[in-house]
This record gives structure tokens, C-alpha cells and sequence, in this order.
């Protein structure tokens, strides 16, 4: 596995509990969250194709999992022209990381609808606003190439332009100066669907999909998720608190039953298309943006994640035993079985409502000797699941130019409940209850939020703080 | 953790969800089903003491976990009295591994039934001898130290009499040459309660309980195991289909309900009873007979492993995620909580009925390179899920003189049902549908069973072999 990070982690874990595989992980650091399950590690940058050849001719791997996405994608093409087996197939990995490739499967290949969009280099300021002001106001920036919304910037109006650009160039992965300059979508909606490929019993492949997965953002990253088995609940409309802007007069129970119905279908169909242009097998995190207009349903492609995806954690909890996104990608990889739902056309079916909700290390925090407070208040809170990723360290990316810092994700907090919002409200209560410290910072530290984070989070804890 | 097994695995496993332990992992070979998934190994024989002591000094750990019975636990004392944290603590090891000790505990300390017993030494046929007629026909014969049930015998007549005395001699863990020979109890239902001493948030020692689990054994050793919210499924007199012998005729359901809750109740305050004379904290598999006499429900206290049990596998797929027995286990002993319900006496409920079966490997199939058919078709089975122990070789024990050989568990099935029996149903068809074979053994062999076996496995089953 090339990236031994958080989502990995489960992967390995699940492997365990399957007791047939051997498990090598490659990261850049020593004692990684997946690396310290593994029977082996390596440790290297994963932009160094050659390190990556070194080791795949060492260790003759069966599977190759590339589980981030700063990695040499050329080399993985070439791996597999060679004959090495890359997940989901080594192309779609090269689309899956690059703005512009998967936007043109998706709208092209697919045939899904997009927002729209336009190409520009950071190099070219003109070029840049020029692209901005065809999009129009507001619209979003973003690196062709970077990982976990990195770089991403929302331009609301003239003035935001020359920060989009600088940090656009701060955070693109490696010398990529070319951006897209998307619609920004009011959006009802934005879910991801868990789409998996895998072979049946005559060995043909066939696609198996989880129920859609609400969730919300800060600054581009993953910030909570939640799922439940009655999809009205958030679907086409999620509920005032789960997400940020001002909601239009919410329809009837029953109208709202019928648009959840048809969001739901459709999502299944969207993602169906979208990960047949990609091929091959596993779990491909379909990002997609729901939209009521005219009481009809539309359905966005956004991005795709040629492997589980940080949303789709919830599924550690909410999915049976043996069926989280992390066992269904090891089973559909290794030619494992699916369970069949005929009668469900192929829907793994969560066992109840449940939420995620991420906890950061504070900006201040920095460094080894971690240390947290909450623990027993958390874990003797029923229905709730800390989730920890075991990092040895906590490291930060300030971002001057634009007065941003990303912090880094320590865990999750994983939390059932009698609905998805009851559930989400229950993680992000945990999850804010998390102090921590470090030898670098000897105080106790709660979890930061951003301005736009204040707006997502419930009220209740608004006012506690 | 000294032994690392597949009790062992699972903790080791749910530590990885909880990313702040450092796992040491100790066996008598290399690649253990928990020793992959720790940080380190060693490989030495645990009955040496010296070398316990050697890694103990080493690593210093914070927490030693013993998790199988050959061990010297003399030295197990030893390093408690130095200060080292042995759990539950040293003298509780010392005593569940001696049928003598915990017999004595059970009976005299916690002051809870037990069938009459004698002890007796197989170095004397004449002793031995009286010992089982001052008890009468049938009884068991066991050695004083000796797991899994290895060495147990039942001796129905007065010719089974030198079987069992020269199968407890084989069997008997070292160079023990007692033997402790038990009233055979003509019970309703067997039982595991597992019950948790762990902290509160005042730092006092609480017990927690799940609901009570039911199996059957095959020559003294696990080999199929259910739980469900409604303990009335299986308590107080368990389904014709779970359990050997002919029954009475079954109560009506009103009554059956009443002596279930009865029967539900008086386990909880047994297992206290002999938890809390054992001490300490962690989770306690209390083995208990059920038995209804006269209209009332009579509690006969067994054996007690002071740590996770074989049959509690069950929660593996039972309990929500994080509250497994080996996360209960590994919360308990790590001062960390679990959820309180007070409302329920703190007992923690499986989600919905469910039950395991185990695989092994078939006699002919020793050695390494073990392969495996069936698993496609199992794997498909809605509700379904194959814990594979990941054992690198299987190993048989023979013993010709009873013409007897003890099966390698090599993994077990999980199911989800409507109802605990369905859910055994179903698990113990899927572990019938695995064939294996080795190195050694090119023939597909398919699960064997004993006449014993036969007799509690599903009539289906039987018919179809």
C-alpha cells in the first residue's frame, strides 16, 4: 500500500480480521497509522517513482493500493503496463487526482452534469481574472492537482481574486500552476456516494453501493458525515443545522419523501456511470451536489476517490461488522464476495442512523508527546466511538498569504443515533469535549474553528464557547 | 501480552482503533495472530520464567496481559509483588488456571453452587477409581491444570474409567498428576456470562455485564456460541436444536419468559459473586450451568478465565463496534470507560441475535501453506462474516489411546439472524461449506465431526454429509 495514513489504517485492520494477507505499507514517516499494523514498512517519498519501483520488485505485491494522492501516478501506469496489479487500475488513479481529468470524464465520459467551468494558470493573472469573470461571482478556485481541498478558495467578489491566485500557487501539488475556476452550485445537497466494484460469481464485475453519505467541509476538508437507513432525512435537503447557508421554506413530509426517493435513485446512477468510465474494482468515493430546481431533482458530479474516502468512514460504524468502506475495498480488491441484496439492487444497508465528526490537533499543538483530555467523558457517553488515528506527531501548514491553517487530523469521533441529526449532534458535542497538549505546548488546548466552521457547527456549542 | 492468539488478535486489533498503545506481543512462534499486528514480537515458550522476566525488564510495559494458560504464573506473582500491572491481577491467573483453586473459589469464597467434585491423582488407579464412584456414573474426569478442555473426559461406565485416567495424564498441562472428578450436572442451558470490573469516573471499581451467551462444546472445547437481546431464546432451557440431550417438554412461552428473566438476573449475581472474589479488573468469562428445578432456576458456577472467553467471540459481531469483549477487555484494563446504562444495570446489549461457529483444520491437513475453498460463496451470504485467525500452519495433537485428535481452530463463522437460533443455523452451515488443504495434504478435506458432534449439529447438516 503506497500511503499508510487513517483510511489505510482500517484497511490493514480489516485485512486482520481476514487472516490471509500480507501487508507492506509505504509512507513518509515511520510508525504510520496502517504502517504499524503492516507486517512490513518502508519509508520514502512516494513522488520518487524509483523507490516505488525498488520496493514493488522487493516485495512482488499481489495488490497495489495506492492510498493517497501525492504519489507518482506515471510510475504507477507504467507498473502496470509491466503486469502489477494497481487498484482500481493505475489510469483511473492518474484521472481521479487531476481537476481537469476528472471533470472532462465526468461530464464528457460519464455524461453527468457539472458546474461549469474554466481553465487558467496561476502564472497568468489576467488569464486568471479573465476565467474568474466568465464563471461569474461567486465561484471557487482550485490547483488541477492537490489533495483534501487544498488550495481551494472561494472568490466572492473582485477583491478575493489575487488571494484565490496566491494560494492556489502555495498549495498545488509540486510545480502545477494550472487551476479550474468552477461554478459555485446552491447546491440542496452535497453527498458522497460509495460506489464498489467487484467481481460476482461468473467473474464479471458488477457495482454494489452504500447509501448516500451527507457531509460538510471546512476550508475543503472533511469535517463531519453522517448516513442513516431512511435517506428523507437528509436527502434532497439536509436539515438546517447540517449544513451552512439560509435554507428556502423546507417542503412537506411527504413531497420531501418523494424528492429523497428520486435524489436517492439518482445518485446510485450518477455514480454507476461515472465509476464505469473509471473501471476496474473497489470503493470509489463519488462526490456529488444535490439540487432541487423546478421539483426536479439534478444531480452535480463533482469529484471522484479511486478509493474509501474520508465521508465514508461513518460506515465504521454504521455498516454491519466485516462491511465498513475499508473491508468492502479489501473484499472487492482481492476478488472477495459481496454480500448480494437482489431484492435492494445491490444496497449495503447502514443498521441504523450514525454520524462521523473529525478532532484536529490545535494549531498550537505541534510536535511528539501528544496528549489528550475528555477521553473517559467521551467513552462513557453510550452510542459514542473514539476513534483514534495513532499519530505520533502533529505538524501544520500556515498559509500567511491568505491567513489560513490547516490543522492536522488526529481522529474521529464515531456516534449512532435515533437519526442522522441526532447522531451528528452527538459526534460534534464528543468531538468538541477533546483537549489536548504536546511537550512543545504544555497547555491544554480545545479544538479550533474557523469562522466558517462557527456557522456549520450546531448553535449549542456556538454559544458554549 | 503474553501469548498471542486469536483472543489476543482481537485485542490487539480494537488497540488499533484507539491509536495510543504500544503492543508487545509474546508466543512460542513467530508470526502469531496477534503478534502481526503488534509493534514487536518474541518467540519463547511462556512456562519459562526467566525469559518472561528478561522482556518484562526490557519493555517495561504498563500493562501485562496474559492471554493463555500456559504460563508460569509463579512468575506471574513475582513480578506483580515487584509492581509490575498483571491483569486482572497475578493471584486471579494463578487461580482460573487450577480446577482446583477456582472450584474452591467458586464454591467457598463467592459462595455460588457448584456439582460435587472429588480430586484424585492419576498416579493412583485405585484413588482415581473411588474418586469417580464416590461421585457416581456419569461424571467428568478433568486434570487440575490443563485448557481449552483438554484432558476432560466423561465417563459414563465403570470401562470408561481407564480411558479417562490415562487421557487426563496425556493432556494435563506439565507434570500435573491431578485430577478433579465433577458430579456430572444434567443442566438446562450452559452458559458464558462475561462481566467487566472497570473503572468509574470516581475511580472505583464498577462491573458491567452482557447479556449471556450460550454454546456447545465438542470434547471440552468451544465450538458454537449465540447471544440476543431476548435471553428468553435460550434461557432458561435452550432449543432442542442448541444443545445435546432430549428435553422435557418445553414450558409455555409465558412461564419460559418468566424463568428466563429469572435465570438472567441470578447470572449477573453470580458472575459478581466470583468476579469480585477473583479481583481486580478487566473482563471474566464466568462458565455457569442453568438449571431449572422445580420451578425454580438453580445457577451452578463451572470455571472462570480472567480474560476474554472463546464463546465471546459472539461479540464480535453482537455488540456495536468498540465494545467487543477484547474492546471491553482493553477499555477496562486501560482505566479507560464504558458506557454507562444505568437504566440497565449496566448491561450492554447486542445490537441483535447472532452467533459463531468455528472452522478447523481437518485432520489430515497439517503443515503450511493451508488453502481454502468456499469462501466466495460464503462471503456472499447476507449477515455473514468469516474471522480467519491468519495461523500460519495447522497442528495436531493425537491421542491414540483414546483414539481422540484435538482440531486446529483456524477461524470462526459469524452470523446475524432473526432470532439466536436462525443465527447459529446459519453460522454453522457457512463453517460446513469450507474445505481446506495443505502442503502435506493435497485432497480438499471438508470440517470433520466427532459422534458427539453430530449429535448437536443441525439435522440438515447431518443429512447432507
Amino acid at each position: 500500500m503506497f500511503g499508510a495514513g487513517e483510511l489505510g489504517q482500517e484497511i490493514f485492520r480489516e485485512a486482520r480480521r481476514f487472516g490471509c494477507y500480507y501487508l507492506v505499507a509505504v509512507d513518509r514517516y515511520q510508525g504510520t497509522p496502517a504502517g504499524r499494523i503492516a507486517d512490513k514498512e518502508y519509508t520514502f517519498n512516494m513522488l520518487d517513482g524509483d523507490a516505488m519501483r525498488m520496493v514493488v520488485e522487493k516485495e512482488e505485491p499481489d495488490i497495489i493500493i495506492p492510498e493517497i494522492e501525492a504519489i507518482d501516478t506515471e510510475m504507477l501506469v507504467t507498473l502496470e503496463e509491466e503486469g502489477w496489479f494497481i487498484v482500481p487500475n493505475a489510469t483511473a488513479t492518474k484521472i481521479c487526482m487531476d481537476r481537469r481529468l476528472i471533470r472532462e470524464t465526468i461530464a464528457e465520459k460519464a455524461g453527468i452534469l457539472t458546474s461549469r467551468y474554466e481553465y487558467a494558470t496561476t502564472a497568468d493573472p489576467e488569464e486568471f481574472t479573465d476565467s474568474v469573470e466568465k464563471i461569474g461571482f461567486p465561484c471557487l478556485s482550485k490547483p488541477i492537482r492537490s489533495s483534501s481541498g487544498r488550495g481551494t478558495y472561494l472568490v466572492r467578489s473582485e477583491e478575493d481574486i489575487e488571494k484565490a491566485r496566491t494560494f492556489a500557487i502555495k498549495d498545488a501539488r509540486g510545480s502545477g500552476k494550472e487551476v479550474i475556476i468552477e461554478e459555485f452550485i446552491e447546491f440542496d445537497t452535497e453527498v458522497t456516494e460509495l460506489a464498489i466494484r467487484h467481481l460476482n460469481e461468473d467473474g464479471k464485475i458488477v457495482t454494489s453501493f452504500t447509501k448516500p453519505i451527507g457531509h460538510y467541509q471546512i476550508d475543503g476538508d472533511y469535517h463531519s458525515s453522517w448516513q442513516s437507513p431512511r435517506v428523507e432525512e437528509y436527502l434532497p435537503v439536509a436539515p438546517e443545522d447540517m449544513i451552512t447557508r439560509e435554507l428556502e421554506p423546507e417542503p412537506e413530509p411527504e413531497l420531501m419523501h418523494e424528492l429523497a426517493k428520486e435524489a436517492e435513485l439518482k445518485i446510485y446512477e450518477a455514480s454507476k456511470k461515472i465509476t464505469d468510465a473509471l473501471g476496474g474494482v473497489g470503493v470509489f468515493g463519488c462526490e456529488l451536489f444535490v439540487k432541487v430546481k423546478d421539483g426536479e431533482v439534478l444531480i452535480y458530479g463533482n469529484e471522484c476517490s479511486p478509493r474509501p474516502h474520508d465521508t465514508g468512514m461513518v460506515t465504521y460504524i454504521s455498516h454491519p461488522p466485516g462491511l465498513n468502506e475499508a473491508s468492502l475495498h479489501l473484499r472487492a480488491i482481492s476478488g472477495r464476495a459481496i454480500p448480494s441484496m437482489a431484492e435492494e439492487n445491490r444496497i449495503i444497508k447502514p443498521l441504523y442512523p450514525a454520524a462521523t465528526h473529525v478532532f484536529k490537533a490545535p494549531i498550537a499543538v505541534e510536535g511528539y508527546s501528544l496528549e489528550y483530555r475528555g477521553i473517559f467523558e467521551i467513552e462513557k457517553i453510550p452510542g459514542i466511538e473514539i476513534y483514534h488515528f495513532g499519530k505520533p506527531f502533529s505538524y501544520h501548514e500556515e498559509d500567511k498569504d491568505v491567513g489560513r491553517v490547516a490543522e492536522e487530523r488526529m481522529g474521529i469521533i464515531l456516534a449512532r443515533g435515533s437519526n442522522a441529526l441526532e447522531a451528528k449532534e452527538k459526534a460534534e458535542r464528543a468531538a468538541h469535549m477533546i483537549l489536548m497538549r504536546s511537550r512543545q505546548c504544555s497547555e491544554w488546548k480545545t479544538q479550533n474553528e474557523t469562522t466558517d466552521g462557527r456557522r456549520k457547527h450546531l448553535n449549542s456549542i456556538i454559544g458554549r464557547r
